[in-house]
């Protein structure tokens, strides 16, 4: 196995195991049921052409880690199974944010709606609670999906125990991070900066960054001081990147990153952005407008440029380089004391390069 | 190992099962955070004082089936995570009815509702978001509890990736039956009565009463053959069991089984009771208040009254019956083709007598 991966066929690998997946699952359905069938498709449809980020991460590491130490089609089933774990939790956080968008287009929900009232924009509650509905159970038979891929991977008994063991507190860490983002929402919690900075890293870098790492490590046979350093650093990048996720929400182009502009400002959604800005003079003009949810275009104009007068965007944008800067320093360290080597520094160096130029 | 259980034993053995692995849980998230734990406490709570009829099937046949062909330890862990199953699909089941109660106390999400409001019934709609967001979530991490149980068994290989198929294909088809039940609730989908009757089996007879069996068979290493016999029958008797649930809810007493006794006419839930009236000149006066949100007491018992006087009640009540004597009919037959000991007849016999006499 080549040390260096190509990338343009690493992606078209691992998309075509994802959509292998979904094609036996759209077959088995079609044989006694087309309409669970036409669900897995529109399932399908929503999964295909992301940017498979987690599992070129855990496919990329694990070659700079192992060379041959365990077969390919394991690591790609693994990898695939981050993947569709990503899925399942996109489709299940859609549902309780009430988003209809992902990536542009319609997402599950908007889908569904759709088909029922002909526009994914403006759906009816029936059409509503029937898209809600069929994503919250295609993200359950997604969940299933990709703890069952842990579970079969053709590996011997301890690497599939650890990678078990890893699996399960990357779902419990993510799912508490998601429970404390929607408590912070609703309102049930007092938002205070440290634990939404908690909060940010629970709900994304775990299960996207640590875990791809892990699972890289663990695929590898390398020790658990190796595991654990790759987690370390994949935690920075994770929060460093769902902080640059939270600034483009709110500040990003639309056209680029292909959600609605206005979702997280119309929800009240509590970042780091926001538990800033609360702690500033600005607060008082923005709070009358902050989760409304009539929020109108002109509102968000407005609240977008009090947060960056206020520093907000400043302040996040800081704490992104301050924790990318913190990652390569943690792994220069590493391979200085050959914990790893710099092959798999180089992967995730170039990682916090496209961090740094996010635009979607 | 004894070929006959002690029910109040096994019974007590099954629920500090449960209650060990909720344990765990919570002193998990307690580590770091204390609100997560709170959580699991919530859905532990929701989750004790079951009948645990799913994994007690299990553990009663496997003994008919195995004496000590596997050992207790995995069969009681497997029970579990069936039991885990079943607690994730309540849970998101509510989810999607928006129902707050549950065997006659708030459920998650009326708990968690309660909480923030003070009272379960009556919830805000920042609750209530709350509520359905929390419910969705740990039910999540109980599917994933369960798939990992199942993951985890200390079992041989065969044994395992036997388990894991069955696993698989009841999940997936419990999740068709639930999205047929919601389309024809939401009016997506129309509801003829073999429809609803293959919904009706698929959303619960299958994991309820197949998997447990199919599970039993597979961990007593018996032949392929017994595993179909026992699913067939499993099929048969959850079917009836489920019919007979749908009556329950329109017209059994719910002091006795604790749900909502408004709950499936105020949603526009599509049964079997409600297919057959649909045939009957009773339905222009059923129509009009089925599925109302805000339907009445009045209402419910005009309704109730109007399905009796159709022979929608009867019709049910008879295909119950008739379902069962199915199921008996097969064991009958399978013991007499010496595919099943007569021990695993009697079990299932008892349990079909049970449905029979059901009042919750």
């Amino acid at each position: 196995m080549p040390a260096t991966v190509d990338n343009d066929a690493l992606h078209a690998a691992l998309e075509s195991s994802l959509q292998r997946r979904f094609a036996q699952r759209i077959e088995e359905a079609g044989a006694h049921d087309p309409d669970f069938a036409a669900l897995w498709r529109t399932t399908a449809a929503g999964a295909a052409g992301g940017k498979l980020l987690r599992p070129r991460l855990l496919v990329e590491t694990f070659h700079e880690l192992a060379g041959d130490a365990a077969s390919d089609r394991a690591v790609i089933d693994i990898a695939t199974a981050v993947e569709l774990l990503h899925c399942s939790f996109l489709l299940h956080d859609d549902v309780i944010d009430g988003d209809v968008l992902r990536r542009g287009r319609p997402n599950v929900i908007g889908a569904l709606g759709r088909d029922v009232d002909g526009d994914a924009r403006s759906i009816s509650a029936r059409a509503g609670h029937w898209g809600r509905s069929g994503a919250l159970l295609m993200g359950d038979l997604l969940l299933a999906d990709a703890v069952l891929g842990f579970a079969r991977a053709d590996l011997p008994h301890v690497a599939r125990a650890r990678l078990l063991i890893a699996l399960e507190r990357v779902i419990s860490e993510t799912v508490s991070g998601e429970l404390a983002d929607v408590a912070f929402s609703d309102g049930v919690r007092t938002a205070d900066l440290p634990s939404i900075l908690r909060m940010t890293a629970g709900k994304t870098a775990v299960y996207s960054f640590e875990l791809p790492l892990r699972a890289a490590a663990i695929l590898a046979d390398r020790a658990p001081e190796v595991e654990e350093a790759l987690a370390t650093c994949g935690r920075s990048i994770g929060l460093a990147y769902q902080l640059q996720d939270d600034l483009l929400s709110v500040f990003g182009d639309p056209h680029a990153h292909g959600k609605d502009p206005l979702s997280d400002l119309r929800e009240g959604k509590e970042t780091a952005i926001i538990a800033y800005a609360r702690m500033t003079s600005a607060w008082s003009s923005i709070a009358p407008r902050f989760g409304a949810a009539d929020l109108s275009d002109a509102d968000a104009v407005v609240i977008r440029r009090l947060l960056r007068q206020c520093g907000a965007e400043t302040f996040v944008d800081n704490l992104v380089g301050e924790h990318l800067v913190a990652a390569v320093s943690l792994l220069d360290d590493a391979v200085h004391h050959g914990i790893l080597p710099d092959g798999a520094r180089r992967v995730l160096v170039a990682l916090v390069a496209r961090i740094t130029g996010r635009r979607s």
